[in-house]
């Protein structure tokens, strides 16, 4: 069992145990309190872990209700998060009450922002059950939905009072998803570890705990700095201006992971070809994405993935502030101008 | 020109002054910045002070849009909050851009929860119109709508960069409008300002720069020292226990200032009558309410606001915080069973 202390504008434990999901009630009720849960998973997860979840609930002694939405990028909307909110007041939940996010990163973002916004602000577990929600989404109090303009347009931070995260439910992952987490993991890696990065050539299915827990800390350590994403923060974003983009062109068929996957593949060529970095460090990365079965390259247009970069939220005041590898372990932000954007692009897509 | 510096998980200016509003686009520009603004008001407003603040705007460089809601209650709905999150994206709002609410307390809440949730959190100005929201609602960050379930069961707490108070503005309010704003400059005083209560036996009509600050300041401080409500805040609520039930018992066709009027004079008798205070404390409450013209009474029965209050959302676990009067300028939280509860409005309702 592994636990990552974060100090936030809340400050909550991430817990990493096998077979923590079975003991799940006991640290709820311990940590968060509340005499009412409401389980908010999708039809997926149901199937797999709700009634363990539920067991433990009851066992110490939670009112146990249950919301599940459809699997897929498709439930983040507007509809969904005004039934929870209806949901939660029609069940008589009050802010200390607890909401329990029990899925991947749609689960987590939409009953986050759903939590965030319920009496200003109820008790928020997040139960990850997909490699990309243990290591990324769960952490750092991002939340949010899709608006029809365009992905995670509405949205708040917000932190979750606990995450608990059983590696054991990765198990049941198909393997698409679990290597589209992967991407996340290597991103974590060229942004600030080299030494996970190099250990990352080991396959990591017999050592989540120790990964996950890097990469948390990782996370941890980069949101307490900027919770509010004024700055450093944006670092996670290395390979999620071109991902957002290639996601958005494939109206969401590619998976995120993938998506994030291509974006760093591409900005490490662009950087290589602009002396930004070696091409040695470009290299590794490339090998490291394609060593997970991961995608590198791309058949949209540069004019293309341009026009959806731009219609992408951080961009502000005709700049574009891009996440470039420096060497593995170590990137910078850099604001660039539409210009130069197109220069990015055009580089990355050159293979 | 009064200024007033709240220091919250974020920082700004509440500046109160006759004739602001003319050059609001400066103010906004120095202080909040971005290249686009939204004006978000209702129709009464609109008709009123919309042009004023756009051409302010314009002057001061802003690329200018407009969202005008009908006036009243009813349009804090999550309707309107989806609505502006969508005209929002659909002009090409970044973060850093301006929402703009200019109205009273239902303009500010339902802008300011959509301000929390675009994109995670974009600049809010609020610009009120009205003496309640003057003096309560554009101050200390709570944002709402309400939900069929209830009144403001949806919302965030979110500060703005700035409070612009133009006070001419109040001169165009309706008698019984500016009459419910007195309520709650009532409750500063009875809450914790001896002097300031003393002061409204003289009328308020001429020196309204002074009433703001001071009601300004009191919020500032108590908000101050306990932003996310987790205790000191609820003193604010003093008189709205019993208030916000006679609003949710009339429909929400009495007004809230009404509404919290009839509170403060019910917990005024029902703590004289429980020796909580004085009676003479009780009685200068009451008179107040009445030099204003405001209600001390209900027809509604104990059991309907019994009923009413339990639904609220404050409620957790079978106890109520209830705010009493211990004497002018002072007042103090008292945790009451349901059994304590009737009691207190048995003897407030009693004449």
């Amino acid at each position: 069992m592994a636990k990552v202390r974060v100090e936030a504008s809340k400050s909550y434990d991430i817990i990493i145990s096998a077979g923590l999901l079975q003991s799940a009630g006991e640290h709820i009720k311990n940590t968060v309190g509340g005499t009412k849960a409401a389980i908010i998973t999708d039809d997926i997860v149901d199937k797999l872990y709700a009634r363990t979840l539920e067991t433990t609930l009851i066992d110490a002694g939670y009112e146990v209700f249950k919301f599940v939405i459809p699997n897929g990028e498709g439930s983040k909307n507007t509809e969904n998060f005004l039934a929870i909110l209806d949901f939660l007041a029609e069940n008589g939940f009050t802010r200390k009450d607890a909401a329990v996010a029990l899925g991947g990163g749609v689960v987590g973002d939409l009953a986050g922002f759903t939590a965030a916004s319920y009496m200003r602000g109820m008790r928020l577990v997040q139960v990850p059950t997909t490699l990309l929600a243990a290591v990324d989404s769960s952490v750092g109090g991002k939340t949010g939905i899709d608006l029809r303009a365009g992905k995670n347009l509405a949205g708040t931070f917000y932190q979750p009072d606990l995450v608990l995260c059983d590696y054991l439910t990765l198990s049941t992952l198909k393997e698409d998803v679990f290597r589209s987490g992967c991407a996340e993991v290597i991103k974590y890696g060229v942004i600030s570890d080299t030494s996970l990065f190099e250990s990352l050539r080991e396959p990591i299915e017999s050592r989540l705990e120790e990964i996950i827990t890097r990469c948390v800390e990782i996370k941890r350590d980069i949101v307490a700095a900027d919770e509010r994403e004024g700055g450093l923060r944006q670092i996670l974003n290395f390979g999620h201006t071109f991902g957002h983009a290639i996601e958005l062109l494939s109206d969401y068929r590619t998976p995120h992971g993938e998506a994030v996957a291509i974006g760093m593949a591409m900005m490490a060529r662009a950087c290589a070809r602009l002396a930004i970095c070696g091409t040695s460090t470009a290299e590794s990365i490339i090998d490291m994405i394609r060593h997970y079965g991961l995608p590198t390259e791309t058949a949209f247009s540069v004019e293309d993935i341009y026009k959806a970069a731009l219609s992408d939220k951080k961009m502000g005041g005709g700049v574009i502030t891009l996440v470039v590898p420096i060497e593995i372990g170590r990137c910078e932000l850099r604001k660039t101008s539409l210009e130069e954007l197109w220069e990015f692009i055009e580089l990355g897509l050159k293979t």
